[in-house]
């Protein structure tokens, strides 16, 4: 498979060096996988017959950036042969921008693509998926959910022919664990300090303080497995700023920790709540928990790193696996 | 999908009244069920043109039996056309039988199995896996580890591309309910008797209390997932009769609580280990918990109940769903 990877950060990289290093990707499934264009926000390197991979994360490495030609992305989609789109560039939640362009450049052309990038999904995921079936081609976002932990998967798949009625999410790893650091007595700012130290805190801080890298994932969740249709603008959004250890403390009282919870059941919302402790899932530190309830089934969790570039980039592996399966039936 | 039913007990009378009461399993995945023979420890009853199976719970209940003649399942399926065999019997570590007989007939007669009993498999498993696969049928047994949450699927599915290097479960309910009752205080034999009143425990107890249940799953789940190729009788097993309050003291001292563990790295045992309590596969009640490790996506958990008439009929139409497709393909 020909791929054209749009965004070179931690994912980007690490996925290059899982595909490098792991030669039973194509005994044990019959891939052979090649980048042909990596792009980053400085520009873009290119090569019909492959890149060497290991030269380019070199590269990047040196000289902060894959850049060789200023091409931009829907430009080398037009031009060049290529099987997927794996968009990686920075999730935005105002217009979608760049990934937005690039993945519907991508499916008119009738490429598949797999974002990790959460912003065109969180704000137009019913027209995206409806392209990507218009034109025959395949849509694939595991990673934007739960990083490595196929939570996506584990819900559409491992639960199916089952009912989902509700569900419960713990799903951005750094509030997470800014709550376990007041609960063990920080006050927020030496709790937000800690994270941003620790590298934890994006850039753009409201992106996690602020709930909308949740929403984000809950609408995109909400959508892929209980069929709701939304945006990111209808889920019901609050965030963690205004947590107190008094707030704290009192939870504690009713054996609860506070959590940033993610919900889908009649409503569509992101807060802080209670959550007893002796609930699966009240996970702690950056983990993630998602917990769905079924008519069958009961209530299932699942639990594990929410993010991180090589668990990320396992995601994409599965989903590429996943397309490979699928265009050969 | 023509089915034939061997054991007709809590999980048998659910997956006949959840198929009955599903008419969206035909609109959503195209499969239409019938059973032709149900059979239970007294005897048979069988239609070629499908059995009334409301007719069919009401005269268990009733009469306890659905017995209307002595025909034996392998006779059953030697003499009538059916595509699939459901073995629901109960589980035997001895000889497997009479799942074993059952299981081996069918997938002769070029028919599918699904078998949430798991004695012929924690006996035979490799020899049964390489039958159904000289037959060209599928051999499923999603419900003997997990009830209805789906540990194995996930693991085979959901970590797809991924390499697991190692598992830790809590496998059964009966004995992780026990576990937590000592951890508030009640000595093993209350514990127990406790269990034994609300009909948590097999008639057979060592089942549970020794570990021959955990090691029948944790043999399936080495063999399915990490490809182990080993019976029941190479997993190193010790139970839970040993277990006193003081060893439940200790461990609280340590922040952890006291497990009946199922672990398969570098050895392959059952046994009595202390967990952290912030372990998320530190679950509580009847609760069961699976944690994979994989190379590239950390360790994950899957946590839910792990046993109940429902819950395992959901695995089984689970598994009906997956050889429909594969049968499609």
């Amino acid at each position: 498979m020909r791929i054209i990877q749009s965004g070179f950060g931690a994912v980007g990289q690490s996925l290059a060096g899982l595909l490098e290093s792991r030669d039973d990707i194509y005994t044990k499934y019959g891939i052979r996988t090649r980048f042909v264009a990596i792009s980053d926000s400085s520009g873009t390197i290119s090569d019909e017959s492959g890149l060497d991979t290991v030269d380019v994360i070199q590269r990047k490495r040196q000289d902060g950036t894959v850049s060789e030609s200023k091409k931009s992305i829907p430009s080398i989609i037009q031009s060049m042969d290529a099987d997927v789109l794996i968009e990686a560039t920075p999730s935005n939640y105002d217009d979608g921008e760049p990934g937005m362009t690039n993945i519907t450049t991508a499916l008119k052309k009738g490429m598949h693509v797999i974002s990790v990038n959460k912003g065109p999904l969180a704000l137009a995921q019913p027209s995206l998926v409806e392209m990507a079936t218009y034109n025959g081609v395949y849509l694939r976002f595991s990673g934007t959910v739960g990083g490595g932990t196929p939570i996506l998967n584990y819900a559409k798949n491992a639960l199916r022919g089952e009912r989902i009625t509700s569900f419960r999410g713990i799903l951005n790893g750094t509030t997470n664990y800014i709550l376990t650091n007041m609960g063990n007595g920080l006050s927020f700012d030496q709790a937000l300090n800690d994270a941003r130290s620790r590298g934890y805190v994006e850039a753009d801080e409201s992106l996690d303080l602020d709930g909308w890298d949740v929403a984000a994932k809950l609408t995109i969740l909400s959508n892929w497995v209980m069929e709701k249709n939304i945006t990111i603008h209808q889920v019901e959004r609050s965030g963690i700023r205004d947590v107190t250890q008094q707030d704290i403390q009192e939870s504690v009282k009713d054996n609860c920790a506070l959590k940033l919870v993610a919900n889908c059941s009649d409503g569509i919302s992101v807060g802080v709540e209670k959550v007893p402790i002796n609930d699966p899932l009240c996970v702690y530190g950056t983990l993630n928990a998602a917990s769905f309830t079924s008519e069958h089934s009961g209530t299932q969790t699942i639990i594990g790193r929410g993010a991180g570039g090589v668990e990320t980039a396992s995601s994409i592996l599965r989903d590429l696996l996943d397309i490979r399966q699928a265009m050969s039936k």
